[in-house]
Order: C-alpha cells, then sequence, then structure tokens
C-alpha cells in the first residue's frame, strides 16, 4: 500500500484528515480519464457530478437554438467544473462540458459530497471556501462584462487563464468574450503593434 | 425574556440550535437602520461585513473612472449583499453599496462568522447553501449577459426581482443590464403594446 497521500488525489492535499477519514474520502472519488473532443456533459441530462480537472483543459458551453455557442467556462488543472446551475438543484443540464485538451480528471457526486460533508467536516470547509472564490471570480466577470470594453475583457482573460490559449480554439475565446471571432483576431493585432 | 425564536432574526430560523449556540449567534448579530440615500459601503473602504435586508432595498455598484455607474446586485427582503470579492479576500471594496428605500439590515463579520463555523456547524451548512445559490444565479446571469437580447434580459430581470421596480430609478435597471435609460424606455414600451 501507498503512502496516504498517494491515494488522496492532489485537490484534497491542504486537508489534514485522519487516515479513515482519507478512506472514506478516496472511496466516492472516480478518475475519468478524456480525450480531445469527448463530450462529458449533455444538455437535457441530469447532473449528479462536479470534476476536479488534474491535467488537459475543459470547457461548459451554451448552444442557443440558432446553434450559436456561448463559453461559460474553461477548466484547466487545479479548477472544478460542472453546470452548478443544474448541479445544486440537481435538475438537468442546460449546458454541455466538452474535452479541448486530453485530460484526467476526478468526478464526485452531490449525493456523496453531502454525506461526505457531514463524515468530514473539514472537508465542508473546503468546498465553503473553494465557493467563495468562484463566487468572487463570477462577480468579478460579471463586472468586467458591464464596464469594460472588448479588448479590457481579453487582457483580462488572458490574465486568469494564462497559456489555454494553445489548447482552445478562437471561436472558443471569442465566445466567452462575447465578441466575433473578427472582433478578437483585431484586438490581438492591436495588442502585438504596441 | 422572549423565547429563542424571537431571538434570532428571521435569516436563522431554518437552523435549529441549543440555545447555547442560539445565544452565540445573537452575539454577532448587529441590527442597523438605514434611511433612502445611506451610503453602507464605499469604494476604497476595508469589507469586514456582509448585510442580511430584513425590509427596505439596497444595490451594490461601481463606479468607473469616467463616473458611469454599473449596477452589480439589487438586495431585497431575504437578500446578502456585501462587496463579497473584498469580503472573501479581506481586501478594500472596489463597489459601493446604497440604500434604496428606508431598510432594517443584520451585519455580520467575516472574523465572527469563521469563528461561529466553528462552533456551530450548522451555520456553516446554512451559508455553504446560500452561497451555491448566489453562485447558480451568478452563473446563470453571466450567461444570459452572453446570450440574451436586451429586452429578454429586462423579462428575466423583473422575474427574479417582482415588484422592486417600485423601489429603483430607471438608471438603477440600465445600469444593471448593461444598456441606456433610452434603451429601457424603448423596451418597457414595446412589451405594454403587445
Amino acid at each position: 500500500m501507498g503512502s496516504s497521500d498517494s491515494i488522496i488525489p492532489e485537490f484534497f492535499k491542504e486537508i489534514s484528515c485522519s487516515a479513515l477519514e482519507l478512506q472514506c474520502i478516496q472511496s466516492t472519488i472516480a478518475r475519468l480519464d478524456l480525450e480531445k473532443g469527448d463530450i462529458l456533459l449533455s444538455e437535457g441530462n441530469k447532473v449528479e457530478h462536479q470534476y476536479y480537472v488534474s491535467s488537459g483543459c475543459l470547457r461548459t458551453y451554451f448552444l442557443d437554438t440558432s446553434g450559436k455557442e456561448y463559453t461559460i467556462q474553461f477548466a484547466v488543472k487545479d479548477w472544478w467544473i460542472s453546470d452548478y446551475t443544474a448541479f445544486f438543484n440537481s435538475t438537468t443540464a442546460i449546458m454541455n462540458i466538452e474535452c479541448l485538451r486530453d485530460a484526467t480528471i476526478y468526478k464526485v457526486s452531490k449525493k456523496d459530497m453531502d454525506a461526505l460533508f457531514i463524515e468530514v467536516s473539514q472537508l465542508e470547509t473546503f468546498f465553503r471556501k473553494k465557493m467563495e472564490g468562484a463566487f468572487s471570480s463570477f462577480q468579478k466577470r460579471i463586472l468586467e462584462g458591464l464596464s469594460l470594453s472588448a479588448k479590457e475583457r481579453y487582457i483580462s482573460f488572458i490574465s486568469a487563464y494564462p497559456n489555454i490559449e494553445q489548447s482552445v480554439k478562437n471561436y472558443h475565446i471569442a465566445s466567452y468574450l462575447g465578441i466575433t471571432t473578427e472582433s478578437l483576431s483585431r484586438i490581438r493585432k492591436e495588442i502585438t503593434q504596441k
């Protein structure tokens, strides 16, 4: 048997638990290996899991009735991803999750997590803090969406997701910023010409 | 002395606690009565509290360097409000909170709350769930900001905040939707003419 550290994936390493608690956590986590192009979650399906990204890159996107895509979130190493409105309310997804670069992820179900919070109270604190960070970043994004120009939003995006541009297509970024790919090209040209 | 129920404000009524725990919670809550026009929080100040709205109406807004306002959140009865990015990170506010209609609110400091979570674990669960709901609504708002027309965003707004239009000015709503007051008037006219 390996050490406790090697059993628990890196995402819980900040928590100090007893051996029994570690075992309890470990039994609820399942590893998934995804390939580029895999669809992890499709609109209309029940959302029972959230996912921790250990490597690779994924995105959550919404597809409107005219076939236009809107990217809500990218997730790279150490990010969590799901259709959170559906996950927290145990309803069906309105969004899709696509693998953009071969990924290793870990899934945890809501049911298991709610039970774990009772068994291992440090986990609830851990997730509350994660949630606070995610909530802050959403508040920042709403503010930026209202107050910043497309160019300023692009600059903020590349600072929030450094190096992500190697993994994603131009239309993914454009659909995250709410602009056309032509506008994105123009903005990039403006920045490199400076 | 009144019953425990009358001591604890309505926002904690969903939690079942011992008399000692109730007393412990009660000691950390302070009531504030605000008048229309009062500024509860100003940009640049340290953010140590979040606020529960018992009655009245408040809004969080951002003021850019050209003096333009962007409304991030309205809060009416049973909503919580703060500059959450600053609150969770214990930094200074980049936003302002203004009272739009005479209000009774309750303030809780981050320091007291973190201590309370250790004393009364049900409180941590309570706030984690509140946070999940708020996070979902922010995810929805980001999606709507990207995918809906101004008219659709207005319809979603009045469904999320029914009756709020009596308490707020047109430019508050316009600055929440990211449109001009002229566009807001046009949208309202279109809807009433149908």
